[in-house]
């Protein structure tokens, strides 16, 4: 019998939230069907409703990214990667900064990693609702003007408090990031930074001086080996006006 | 040597993102010293920044709620639960529905659980931001007009997509809210439910009977023994104008 494989659910044509879980397979060198590639935006629907496969197993997913493996089904972005964490081999950024352990209740770092990543992903929540500050269904532009205010707070108070805060941990070695055991709390500050590079190119360029590490931390993931060849590859997407981080000048700095 | 207690850090004078803490020490009949009760509000200021006690072996927490148990120190509600899920006792609601076995990686459980809690989690994030949905740094009052708007799409279209979401799930006696295997996500469902039917009381009072099983479990939890003690008692903060949970008549129904 063959290996149950990972199989990611998630929106076909964006990054999204599914991009946390790609870089971690991507840095591991897991195998995993990435099926909003290989199926569409179809792959989706059944597990949105009662009655999908396994669902007398599992609970219904909200909403993806959602990962199935064998028997399990299970939803949240930071819950696939705690998941992940237990079984996943070595993350290698190629430089000696590996985990080859895999996580447990019983480790500390598993809770300080689990924590940076959680704090990472308030960061991208933050940054979704930037253009999407009142309601999800609606488009940007009927909600142009609280975005634009969004955005401001966003720019002047929540990426200085956050990027101060990672730019902290990145000096502690043994349980902040980049440590000797490398994280998909790493992986997960690298895509925000990317994405907020992308869509607050004027913001960055002015504040990128104030937190060294932190560009630090997103270049040494960007350029080791496994996560550039991805990122090179056909199976990575760029960022678009449809995803999470989203270029829209207005919102920018002037 | 004494067993370390769990110090349980929080902002003083709401029940917050703490209380999912708070109810699940309860629940399980587990000490824990509420910090924001016994010392006020400065019990947060030494956890916002470096150089606090035992730094060098945890990172720098972004925001309360914080755990302090012994040398670990983390932060992140869903974190904390998680860590505590593989440490406390049985979870006990008084009529059968308890749990005795601590969470390991190892069980799909764990990770039905932590999805639940998350999505719970999510919908206490949106009704929190109807109060605040363009900067937490500024009054409600200066943010109203956007609030009014994201309050409306809150009701008629987050609300019941959570609560549908909810009520499909606890039909499954396997795997989802209050299973054999009792859980923190059905303490955090009860919580978040007692905080809309606070803040939204005209909304709960219309759409209520269509989610007969989420009001069911919100009036179980409430009643169970344990948790019906700890609201009777002078450890439960109730909601006010200053937590997640704000009653704003204009942000309710008309």
């Amino acid at each position: 019998m063959s290996k149950p494989e990972y199989n990611l659910i998630y929106h076909a044509g964006i990054p999204g939230r599914a991009e946390f879980i790609r870089l971690y397979f991507e840095a591991t060198s897991t195998p995993y069907i990435d099926s909003a590639r290989e199926v569409g935006q179809e792959c989706v629907a059944p597990y949105s409703r009662d009655g999908f496969e396994h669902c007398d197993k599992n609970p219904t997913p909200f909403a993806p990214p959602v990962l199935v493996h064998d028997d399990l089904v299970i939803s949240q972005t930071p819950n696939i990667l705690l998941y992940l964490s237990g079984r996943l081999g070595a993350l290698d950024l190629g430089d000696g900064a590996a985990s080859s352990k895999t996580a447990t209740l019983n480790d500390p770092s598993t809770f300080h990693h689990h924590a940076l990543l959680l704090t990472i992903l308030d960061l991208n929540n933050e940054a979704h609702d930037t253009h999407h500050p009142v309601d999800v269904m609606l488009y940007y532009e009927d909600q142009k003007d609280a975005a634009v205010a969004k955005a401001k707070a966003f720019r002047e108070g929540r990426v200085p408090k956050f990027f101060k805060w990672a730019e902290g941990n990145i000096t502690k070695w043994d349980s902040g990031f980049l440590t000797k055991e490398a994280s998909y709390a790493d992986l997960a500050l690298f895509q925000v930074v990317d994405g907020l590079l992308y869509a607050f190119p004027k913001l960055i360029a002015r504040i990128k001086g104030d937190y060294p590490k932190v560009f630090a931390l997103h270049e040494r993931v960007k350029s080791s080996p496994k996560i550039s060849a991805y990122l090179a590859s056909d199976r990575h997407q760029a960022f678009n006006e449809y995803g999470v981080f989203r270029h829209y000048p207005e919102l920018d700095e002037a």
